[in-house]
């Protein structure tokens, strides 16, 4: 359905009305922002305040085709996604080498291990390895709660996954009893470094 | 121009083409490999031999236009590059967060400082703060020899480039003086963690 202005214009959606949606959004206890939002919002938040350096990663793309126009930027025509060979989160945090991915499920009591990729958990027992700090963040978005469960377990329950009927996914009781509720704020958002420093620290 | 395969699925480029033809050029020498390519399949190298944990991060994308073809692969058909507001490679070895930027120049003397961004100094400066080890690597290719330099160098002769009349570049003799030389060999390539071992352990 077009809707149109008492001008006769028809409306378009300028991404105007969705950053004021946002806002509003904050106001209301931030319902409708993604974990990924949020998370940048935190980050951006914790450099500011000097407190870590931690940036999500760009989007692994495959370019194929670039057009090169006179007098204006180099197009991209034709890119794919590709999959993710390491995590989307790292940088460093008091010294140590901080790196997590972060995902959600709209299951109340579990999230499906598919959410993670063989070279992701392979990446993540690595830096374990070289001494570096690496867990998942996870939001259950039916009960608005975000925990931090240290990657050894993601690596525990990704091996039993492999076994003749191993469970699929990671329940959210696993998340309670061996993992760290992330408390919600204003600012910052997603208040993983509080954690981070009981835990690692 | 798109390829197709008998069985009409389109061909993409897996890459596997493409380690074929380092593979080539490895026999060859790696004649006409760039410091990228070669610093890749260091990192690998690292990787394999589980020495460190050490990436380039994707080619940031700013996409604006992806089609859902039926059957098949999401397809971006419009997107352009971004600048990078940190630097490209980061990781962790022995359990230290490690930073850098890597450029070639074709001046015999120097490289001009229009190789890096503000941001990234200013990266590298919160990098150093943090506890992290950030430096550059930088290549002449006229003597094809590869440099580790701190990025406290680099941060200095950034802000003495913003004085009136101060110098827009990073004499190579200051790679010479305060760098270190990066041994190049068949493998690894650029074995700049032996670099990293003298110079930060």
């Amino acid at each position: 359905m077009t809707l149109f202005y008492p001008n006769g214009q028809p409306y378009r959606d300028t991404g105007i009305r969705k950053e004021s949606m946002l806002q509003s959004a904050v106001d209301y206890g931030h319902r409708g922002m993604t974990l990924e939002e949020d998370l940048n919002v935190t980050n951006s938040y914790y450099i500011q305040t000097d407190q870590a350096v931690i940036y999500k990663k760009p989007t692994p793309v495959q370019i194929v085709h670039v057009d090169y126009p006179k007098r204006s930027a180099a197009k991209i025509t034709e890119a794919y996604f590709r999959k993710a060979s390491t995590t989307d989160y790292n940088g460093v945090y008091r010294g140590k080498y901080i790196d997590f991915e972060a995902k959600e499920t709209t299951h109340e009591n579990y999230i499906p291990l598919k959410n993670f990729h063989r070279h992701q958990v392979e990446h993540m027992d690595r830096i374990r390895r070289h001494g570096g700090i690496g867990f998942i963040i996870v939001k259950f978005t039916k009960s608005d709660e975000v925990f931090l469960l240290d990657a050894v377990y993601l690596s525990e329950c990704w091996s039993r996954s492999l076994e003749s009927g191993g469970r699929k996914s990671i329940p959210k009781q696993l998340f309670q009893d061996k993992g760290h509720l992330i408390p919600q704020k204003y600012l910052p958002r997603i208040d993983y470094l509080c954690v981070v420093n009981d835990v690692y620290f």
